[in-house]
């Protein structure tokens, strides 16, 4: 394998999401075992003006999905984000795995210099693929991955570094 | 400006390590403005058994020193883990940033099928230098790196995802 723009995407992504699942189900597990209801860690924020541990999962989902269809340059499928449980976040992420899994090496190939436009709410930014995957989709996926790990993390839950590394 | 795996490190690395200054920047300020002293923030952990903000900072750094001086197949140089203070940490990130920017995007052509060794506590990881972009050196880089803003966020520092991204 050489790297390539779907290398740096998926590759990443793949593995992420994979031990992401990991350690939504030692979320559960510790919840069952101290004898709370997991929709604690669910509906858990590290702040009040944060987003809680659903919407980190699905942004985390929506960040990996996205980014794929945009280097690809095909409209990404829209997840809505109906999830208030932990299973229900479990089949998220899975859902997201076979997105993911679903767009060809191929499609991503020579995306680094692709025009990528994000419309938010207040302005457009333009980015070449290259860059959107260097200070973009990279960024945003961990930013919500790491956080929901830390929310977990925080409240208890027995997971350390190798639960988010793998291997 | 092509994908390679100098851009996949060190142009990832770069933006990130300056958006982290100016984090660390407003957790300063915000200190200050709320009349406490600024340590508060440097040893605060999210969970008694994490490592505090000035561990997470100095593992961003290391994450990103170590993986550009393994691509480019040279030994890192060790920054030792003094910093008690913030404006300490500031420094060692900046002295970050001028190593990794003093790499010469040459040295790392190629290293996508190098071998890397990463020597741990208790096994050796062996990685290909892909495998090692991909799967170690950001992960691991934007764990620490998330953990600290999230420190930061919890403590009530007026940060948002647009501190972390920058533009």
């Amino acid at each position: 394998m050489q790297i390539s723009m779907h290398a740096m995407s998926h590759g990443v992504f793949k593995k992420a999401l994979s031990q992401l699942l990991h350690v939504m189900d030692k979320g559960a597990a510790n919840a069952k075992a101290r004898n709370f209801d997991v929709s604690v860690l669910v509906n858990s924020r590290l702040a009040p003006d944060m987003l809680p541990f659903a919407r980190q999962i699905q942004l985390t989902s929506d960040f990996a999905k996205n980014s794929m269809a945009r280097l690809a340059a095909v409209d990404p499928p829209k997840f809505e984000d109906f999830e208030t449980t932990m299973d229900e976040l479990v089949a998220r992420v899975k859902k997201t795995l076979d997105y993911i899994d679903s767009i060809p090496a191929d499609a991503v190939a020579g995306s680094e210099t692709r025009d990528i436009k994000i419309a938010l709410r207040d302005r457009t930014l333009e980015f070449k693929g290259l860059e959107f995957l260097q200070l973009w989709a990279l960024p945003n996926f961990f930013f919500h991955h790491v956080t929901a790990y830390n929310l977990l993390r925080h409240n208890g839950v027995d997971i350390g570094k190798r639960d988010f590394l793998g291997r």
